[in-house]
């Protein structure tokens, strides 16, 4: 399996919006290969969501930026990304709900 | 919902053996509550694991430290446990696998 952690940092004011993009993005069509991938908001940080992602592997991961609907949302959310941090790769090896 | 993210730092060499007793500490009993619990290699790190965690509330969080199986499993895992770094509390809103 492949992981990744991360944080993205809204436009001041703009995280509600750029969350509500994220889910409807996900709600549209399934991502082939990807098993978690859970949105949440920082409670010490206005403007942050943290996003934690399990996919089958790293081609899934890859591959999923070139579908219509993540390419969509993409174009939806950057005018409302202010940038990233903490982003880390991870191997996930098991769990609850995976 | 509720999610914590952050990082175990095992004794030198040891990760194996923590990842391991983790993993046989989920399966072996249910924790109420539970959405996602993922045990994650670092692959930049050998000593270190990233668990990310969502519960349905914070409370069953709290509620799970008190389960005789995960005090079992934090029994075994202690002596192998060299330190914890970059935990944060998040609050997850949805996505994939909730």
């Amino acid at each position: 399996m492949y992981g990744l952690i991360g944080r993205m940092l809204a436009q001041p004011g703009k995280r509600d919006a750029l969350r509500d993009i994220m889910l409807e993005g996900m709600a549209g069509a399934p991502m082939p290969g990807c098993i978690s991938y859970v949105v949440a908001e920082d409670p010490a940080e206005e403007d942050a969501l943290w996003i934690t992602e399990v996919w089958d592997s790293a081609e899934s991961h890859r591959g999923s930026l070139q579908l219509e609907s993540v390419q969509a949302t993409i174009a939806r959310a950057r005018p409302l990304i202010a940038g990233m941090d903490n982003r880390t790769e991870t191997r996930p090896v098991g769990g609850v709900g995976l």
